[in-house]
C-alpha cells in the first residue's frame, strides 16, 4: 500500500485507470500504524469489504490458511476480483478456488505467492503459453538458500546458520515452513499446476528440507563439483506423468542455478518452443512482492474495465497425472558413517549391487583414529522408493554408525 | 507457423480460442515450402491480407522498414491487431505506429521484437508497471555476444570470430547490423521508450560496435578483473533524463551479466520496488521468437474477446528527456600504443589532469624491444563529450603510435 502510494500517479498514468482504496482489515485495530495509512480505512471486520458493493478488488495478504480460504470463497461468490500471496492456501485448495472463480467469472490473481518479485506466474500463464514444459527447476526459498549459501561459503552448520539468518531478518522466528521444504513446495505445486494444467495434489510431492544438511555434506559435495540447494524440480516424464519434489539436491557447480545465492530466488524453465529461459530475484520481503501485487491490480484494473475468459488459471489437464513419488528417479548422493575394518565397502557394495543400483563414485577420507570413518557414495539412476529401502536397509547393517544421509543429484539433462 | 501447428491443440485448451491461418504472404511464390505449410494459403499479395474482413490479427515478420511500416499502418487502420518482430520499424517509428494503433483502437505486440524468447516487454510493461525504472541493463545481441565469448575463451581476433559465427549460423552473411551495434540498439530503444514512456530518438543514442575490439583489450580487462560485453545500458540520470548507450563495455567479472556466454542474452531490471530482477535465455532463433509470437497471439485473441484500453505502449511522459549523448557520465578503459621512451607517462598523465579526468589505473606491460608499448589506464567518471575529446588530443600527441582505444566501464551502482 505504502508503495502504491509511492507510484501512483506513474502507476495511474501507465494504466489510464484511478485506484482508490476503500478498506483496510487488521487483526488489531489498536496496534500503532505507518503514518500513511489514513486510519478512518481501518477496520478488523471481513464482512466490511464482503458487504460493500463498490469494492470490486480485494489484495488477501493474511496467512493462515482457513481464515483466508473463506474469506476468498465469499469474495469471489460477492463477484470480487482477488489478489492473493497466499501460498500455503493455492497449493493446498486451487482446485476449489479456481472452479468457484470460472462459474463466479472473476479472476484470481497470485504473483506475489511465488518467487516474490519475479513475474514467473505471468511468464508461464501468458508469455509461454505456446509452449509445453519439459522442466522447470527453481530455487523458490530464500531462507534456506541463504542457509546453505552461508554454510558453503562460511563452513558453517546449519544451527549457526539458521540463527544468523533469523539476526538479519531473513528467517522468521517460526522457521518450520521455510526450512523443512514446504514453503517452497507451495510455490512449486502452484507453478506446476499453472504449468500442467491440473491441480497436484500435495500428498504426490516428495519434499524434505535442509534441517539435517550438514556442513560434510556441502564439503564432499564441493569436492564431487557441486552445490547443495532447496531445488523444486517439476517435470513432465516419458509417458505423460508429471514428477515434483522439492529437497536439498546436488547440482553442478557450472549450472547456473548453483550460482544463486543468499536471498535470491531463480526459476530455470525449459519450454518445447523457447527452449532454456532463467528468471532471477529478490524472492521475498515486503518490497518485491508488493511488485508483483501492483502488477496484479494493474491486471485486475484492465480485466474489469474488459471482463476475459480466463480466471487466472486455465484446466487442461493434458497430462493430469503425477508420477508416484516411489518410482520417480534420480541419480544420489548418500553418506554412510561406517566402521573401519576390512570388508566394510564390499559389504555395502553388495547390497547396492543386489538392489540393482550402480555406484558412480566413491570417497573415503581418513577418518578419525578411532570411530566410524565418512564414506561417501554417488549412485546412478534409481526410482526413488527402491533407493530409500536399500538405504534403510544399510543402516541396518552391524558396520553403520548412524542414519544413513541420502541426497539428491540433478544433472539437468 | 510449424510450432502454432504443433502445440496448436494445447494453445486453443488453455486459452478457449481457435486459431485459423487464413494467408501466409511469401516475397517468392515458386520457392519450395516446408510440407507443413499449405499453399493454397500463399500468396504475394500484401492485399490479399488487408483487404479480407475475416482476418483480425496480422504477424509481421519480414524484415526492412520502409514495406513492413507501410503495411503495418494499413493493418492498424484496417483496424486489425498487429504482432511484429520488426525492431528497427519499431525504434525508428514506435511513435507513429503507437499513436495510429491508439486512435484506431487496436494493439500493436511486440514480444519477438526484444530478446527473442525472453518474456521482457510484457514484464516491463504488465509485471513491472508499479515500478520506476532505475536502470535496465541488456546484453540483447546474441551474435556480437558469441564473438565476444570466443575472443574471450579461445584467444581468437575479431575477424576469426565472426567467420566462426557465421559458419555456425549464429551471424548473418551481412553481419553490419549485429556487429555494429545497431541491432542491439533498436532493441535498448523500444525497451526504454517503453520504460520511460515516449519514443527515444536513436540519434540521441551513443551506439558502437564491436569490430575495434581487439584480443588484446580483451586480456587487458581480464587482468584488471573485467569482461567485454556489447551492453545496452539505460538509464535514467538525477533530475530525470534518460540515458540509452550500446557500447562495448567492461564490465566486472563478479557480475551476473559478465557469466551470459556464447548466443544468449540477457536483461537485468532494476525497479525502485522489486529491486533487482534478471531474465535470461536465447535471444534469437526461429524457436525462441516462434514463442514470443504465439505469446503475442494469445493476448491478441483475449484483447479481440474483450478490446481493453492499452495499445501495447502507453505513453507517460514521466520523464520525456535523454541526455545529451556529450553529457554522458561513465568511468573509461583506454588503450594507448605509445613510444617507449622517459616522460611519456608524465605527458598523457598531465593533459587528463588538465581535462580534470582522474586515472584509477595504470597497466603498462613490457613491449617489444623496438616499436610502440601498450599503456592501459581506467579512468574515473568523466563527461562524454569530454572524454572523447581529450582521448582525440591524446591521439594528436607526438609520442602516440597508433589511434585511442576508448571504452566504456559499468560499475552497476
Amino acid at each position: 500500500m505504502k508503495n502504491l502510494e509511492r507510484n501512483r500517479a506513474l502507476l495511474e498514468q501507465r494504466l489510464g485507470v484511478r485506484f482508490v482504496i476503500r478498506r483496510i482489515v487488521v487483526r488489531d485495530l489498536k496496534k500503532p500504524r505507518d503514518s500513511t495509512v489514513d486510519t478512518a480505512l481501518l477496520t478488523d471486520q471481513l464482512d466490511d469489504i464482503l458487504n460493500d458493493p463498490e469494492i470490486q478488488i480485494v489484495v488477501e495478504l493474511m496467512g493462515g490458511i482457513e481464515v483466508p480460504l473463506a474469506f476468498v470463497k465469499r469474495a469471489i461468490q460477492a463477484g470480487k476480483m482477488v489478489i492473493t500471496g497466499n501460498k500455503a492456501m493455492l497449493a493446498e485448495h486451487g482446485r476449489e478456488i479456481f472452479e468457484l472463480a470460472r462459474q463466479s467469472n472473476v479472476a484470481v490473481l497470485y504473483e506475489a505467492a511465488v518467487a516474490g518479485g519475479i513475474p514467473i506466474i505471468k511468464a508461464v500463464r501468458d508469455s509461454f503459453v505456446g509452449n509445453r514444459f519439459e522442466s522447470i527447476h527453481g530455487i523458490l526459498n530464500g531462507t534456506s538458500n541463504y542457509i546453505l549459501t552461508r554454510m558453503t561459503d562460511a563452513g558453517m552448520e546449519f544451527a549457526p546458520a539458521l540463527e544468523e539468518a533469523q539476526a538479519l531478518g531473513y528467517a522468521e522466528a517460526d522457521p518450520a515452513l521455510d526450512v523443512n521444504g514446504w514453503d517452497a513446495a507451495h510455490k512449486a505445486i502452484i507453478l506446476a499446476s499453472l504449468a500442467y494444467g491440473f491441480w497436484i495434489a500435495p500428498a504426490s510431492v516428495l519434499v524434505s528440507g535442509i534441517e539435517n544438511i550438514t556442513a560434510a555434506d556441502i564439503r564432499f559435495a564441493d569436492a564431487l563439483g557441486y552445490r547443495i540447494k532447496l531445488l523444486s524440480t517439476i517435470r513432465v516424464e516419458e509417458g505423460g506423468e508429471i514428477e515434483v519434489r522439492v529437497v536439498p539436491t546436488l547440482i553442478p557447480k557450472s549450472h547456473v542455478l548453483a550460482s544463486v545465492n543468499g536471498v535470491f530466488n531463480a526459476v530455470a524453465v525449459r519450454g518445447d518452443i523457447v527452449g532454456d529461459a532463467l528468471f532471477y530475484g529478490r524472492g521475498a520481503g515486503q518490497d518485491p512482492t508488493a511488485s508483483s501485487v501492483l502488477g496484479d491490480l494493474a491486471e485486475a484494473a484492465s480485466r474489469l474495465r474488459a471482463p476475459q475468459g480466463c480466471a487466472g488459471f486455465t484446466a487442461h489437464e493434458l497430462y493430469g497425472q503425477c508420477r508416484p513419488v516411489a518410482d520417480a528417479i534420480s541419480k544420489y548422493y548418500l553418506r554412510l558413517a561406517v566402521e573401519d575394518r576390512p570388508g566394510v565397502l564390499a559389504q555395502i557394495a553388495g547390497l547396492l549391487g543386489a538392489s540393482d543400483i550402480g555406484i558412480l563414485s566413491v570417497i573415503q577420507p581418513e577418518g578419525p583414529e578411532d570411530g566410524p570413518v565418512p564414506l561417501v557414495l554417488t549412485l546412478h539412476d534409481a526410482p526413488h522408493g527402491r533407493m530409500v529401502a536399500t538405504a534403510k536397509s544399510l543402516g541396518e547393517l552391524p558396520c553403520m554408525k548412524a542414519e544413513p544421509v541420502l541426497l539428491h543429484m540433478e544433472s539437468f539433462s
